[in-house]
């Protein structure tokens, strides 16, 4: 499997490492949103959100709020997104999960600008009752 | 403290309530980008990702990755973001720390678009270093 985070974990490709341990890595990337852009990956191969494990997903956040809280202290951003796109549809290019995490300024170039749908009546209650058949916890 | 949040934790404003624990709260967004739109939510009021306690943070992702599993298979997105807006410059509009779960479809309006950075030779590991020195894990 050809994996250019995978390949980043074990050392075969060049990457600016903020942080690592058993389990998770963290590294710039090269094509930020704004300066300071950051990953946060397990070192496992999950390709999305709803493949990792309780206790890595756990992990994983755990790091990815430590590293966001190195980014405010060290880069003085006027806020943060933490982002993690899955599938095609959802902008995920890269099948190992990430977390993003995006340093931001007011009057920054990114702006997710969207659309805002409304609800018919009725209908909000039919989306949450269809979801709520499905939650298995 | 006026908090619209918390209003709906505490039953005083309505809500199409997903899921509740005795820590995490999850319902569907009244202004959604698609349908389904979901936040969830700490019962306990913290403004944003950083001021999250460990343990609180463990419990929401996990139960965003449950709720999220739901709306996959209630729903069948193409594909769905996890997003946590902080501070104003990023986005965020109410100061009750929540994720955002969107379901999503090609072809959708929702396009993040953004004109992405390049860095220029060296400061990709300046800013690296930056980030290491305060890294205080």
């Amino acid at each position: 499997m050809n994996c250019i985070f995978c390949d980043i974990i074990d050392k075969k490709s060049n990457a600016e490492i903020l942080f690592e341990n058993e389990c998770v890595l963290a590294f710039l990337d090269i094509r930020p949103v704004n300066y300071g852009h950051t990953l946060v990956i397990p070192k496992i191969h999950y390709e999305n959100f709803l493949a990792l494990p309780e206790s890595e997903l756990s992990e994983l956040i755990k790091v990815t709020k430590d590293i966001s809280g190195a980014i405010v202290s060290s880069l003085n951003p006027q806020g943060f997104n933490i982002v993690a796109n899955n599938g095609t549809a959802a902008g995920q290019s890269v099948f190992h999960f990430h977390f993003h995490i995006i340093p931001r300024f007011n009057q920054d170039d990114f702006r997710f600008r969207p659309k805002l749908k409304e609800y018919n009546v009725g209908s909000m209650h039919e989306y949450a009752d269809k979801i709520r058949a499905a939650v298995l916890i």
